[in-house]
């Protein structure tokens, strides 16, 4: 019987404190900037992947979730040319010791942990654990930040989710795109007190798809030029510095300012893009009352093509931070969990309860997570030894 | 006795279409950038002040809907000061022919035909009427532009109440605020076919005042200054024009696309400032779906500081506009008015209905009005033969 050759990873979430938004190539992905990102625990938030490759298989098959996908696209046919070609050149240099995989069919089966439709930048650690799936089962010799440059090819912010901790998406200047890559800014162990509180706002029909969004950004918004070209170069050094310098405030202020610039230049956009809702704006008041209650800034609220909040904090803080939350978002099972069920609801006069109410009625699900590590090779095959998918989840 | 000197004006409401936001000389009321908008007709909304003077009054006494005001104000002192200062000129030029009016303590009276707190604009129309009533009392020779000086230091958007039609503010950049005065760029009967319907948003408290909201955007957005600097100069010519020739489809394009960098610029301010909530997107989305059913842009939204939308249109797509505003809105009792009882509801697939469900729940009342008149003399005195306000309305 012929083999079946198999590796499966797993890869995280990121969520950009420096935010991505506007492509000035569109089919090699290619950004107006650059951007910077917090890899999240896989712990809470993972895709699975195990790519597979047999003389058995009879044609390229991609499964996510448990459906079959179309592996048409132009975007995935690259990567699956572009990382034959890497295995072909070890092949090639090493003659007839290697099995030549680059020929043979893939089956590639991805699953997420949490639902796809949450909003969570779920394409990011799936673009991610696919290259580094084909990756690890080409054995290629290429680093992750060769590697990033492939992923970003299926999904821009993919790039990032190549590396844990605290990561820099270089938008880099050449035509074909070979130096716009992910380089770490400094690894979890550097600063593993970041913690994220994930706000999942009752479902709601996306306003503008991102790609869409992000061209009609580039445009017809006249204040994006100043953006990209005067305002993010600054605080991309400046957002660097205070990771290296665990500064949490420069930090947040930086983080808070560059989301709400984002979304500034989507309603700058004409017809104008709208991905804040009066949910989210309650989130943003309320990390606000946090900050006054606690007298400095410890909470950094960010929002990415949707209307879910993403609020860093450290781990020293989660009482201040947490505290609020739960008492405003009680009924949510999260806090029944062993790692948060010590948090003690904190409300006060302090806090304007006009933002306490809307959270209560528009946020349905909390996730508690924090900085994590980049992708893992897994035992958790998801195909077994006959190139068959696992049963149980399908 | 005594006589009593006294004089009546009107002044209308304006909203601007060219936003005004940003002041670059608080005391003086200099904005960073000119702006352009549209005199709404006195016929729905209008302040309505009488001024009068006597040697019988003992005080200056300022009265607004009934209640005395606080006349001690920089502002208001200003005003009071500098209206006296022309008189005084008058009278001394004139020696002997004029009642020294400049030397009696000044008794006003003002009244808005519609709720200040409604965020529609009062203080334009009450610093204009208060403005205008008092240089009438005094029979100053002063133009309306230069009449627009004054008032510009009462409230900024008050000057351009002055002018009916379309009026221009236009910065200036002397720094004693000597050229920074109101134009009337056309006279009502120039486009008089221009309509307006204000949608009233259910009461929310204001989330930033707009003169301390002015000046968080101008220490803190990033993206304001090229606003201010390259945006705006070039569509203040461009709405000229298209006000000049009558081009609606140019005036809607630049008026939403202003409104909205407004709010972005609103938003790029740390914190942010919001004063676009769900109902105002749906208007906006509301407006959109208007203008792809009608196939040309027939509606223009705009927003000030607060959520209530004021949409523009042309007396001749009434029906395309105002049909679906009915359908959404059946329950408000504009429709039941003589004016607008002949405009057929008019719904469709082709309308989101996520937006009309969200409107039908969030708009309180719709005031349907159009392009109007400059202040007028009125002979409808709030203060009667004696001095006295006419109690009827106190």
């Amino acid at each position: 019987m012929d083999a079946i050759y198999k590796a499966t990873v797993t890869a995280p979430v990121n969520i950009a404190t420096l935010k991505y938004w506007g492509k000035r190539d569109v089919a090699l992905n290619l950004p107006t900037n650059s951007s910077i990102s917090v890899t999240l625990s896989q712990n809470d938030l993972r895709t699975t992947t195990t790519a597979s490759a047999s003389l058995l298989y009879t044609e390229d098959e991609l499964y996510l979730n448990g459906s079959k996908e179309d592996v048409s696209s132009k975007r995935i046919q690259t990567l699956f040319r572009e990382l034959r070609a890497l295995r072909k050149a070890e092949e090639d240099k090493q003659t007839g010791s290697l099995v030549p995989l680059s020929k043979y069919y893939l089956r590639i089966v991805s699953e997420n942990n949490f639902p796809t439709a949450a909003g969570l930048a779920s394409s990011a650690a799936g673009f991610a654990a696919l290259v580094k799936a084909v990756a690890e089962l080409y054995q290629l010799p290429q680093s992750n930040e060769e590697l990033s440059i492939l992923a970003r090819q299926g999904s821009g912010s993919a790039c990032r989710s190549l590396f844990g901790g605290y990561v820099a998406w270089e938008m880099g200047s050449k035509a074909d795109g070979s130096d716009s890559k992910a380089v770490q800014i400094a690894p979890y162990e550097h600063w593993p007190e970041m913690k994220a509180a994930i706000l999942v706002v009752s479902a709601e029909r996306k306003d503008t798809p991102s790609t869409s969004g992000m061209q009609l950004t580039v445009k017809t918004s006249s204040l994006f030029k100043e953006r990209v070209n005067s305002v993010v170069p600054q605080r991309f050094e400046q957002m660097k510095k205070s990771i290296l310098e665990k500064d949490f405030e420069t930090f947040a202020h930086l983080t808070m300012a560059d989301s709400n610039q984002f979304h500034a230049t989507c309603l700058d956009s004409y017809p104008p893009i709208f991905y804040l809702n009066d949910v989210s704006r309650a989130a943003i008041r309320l990390v606000e009352d946090i900050n006054k209650v606690a007298g400095e800034v410890v909470a950094a609220y960010t929002f990415d093509a949707g209307p879910n909040a993403v609020i860093y904090y450290l781990a020293q803080n989660e009482q201040l931070v947490l505290g609020p939350l739960r008492a405003a978002l009680k009924n949510l099972p999260a806090w029944k969990e062993e790692s948060h069920s010590h948090i003690q609801e904190l409300m006060s006069d302090d806090f304007d309860k006009r933002w306490v109410n809307t959270l209560h009625s528009g946020i349905e699900r909390i996730i508690l997570t924090g900085v994590g590590q980049g992708p893992q090779l897994s035992t958790n095959s998801l195909i077994d030894k006959n190139g068959n998918l696992w049963g149980s989840s399908f």
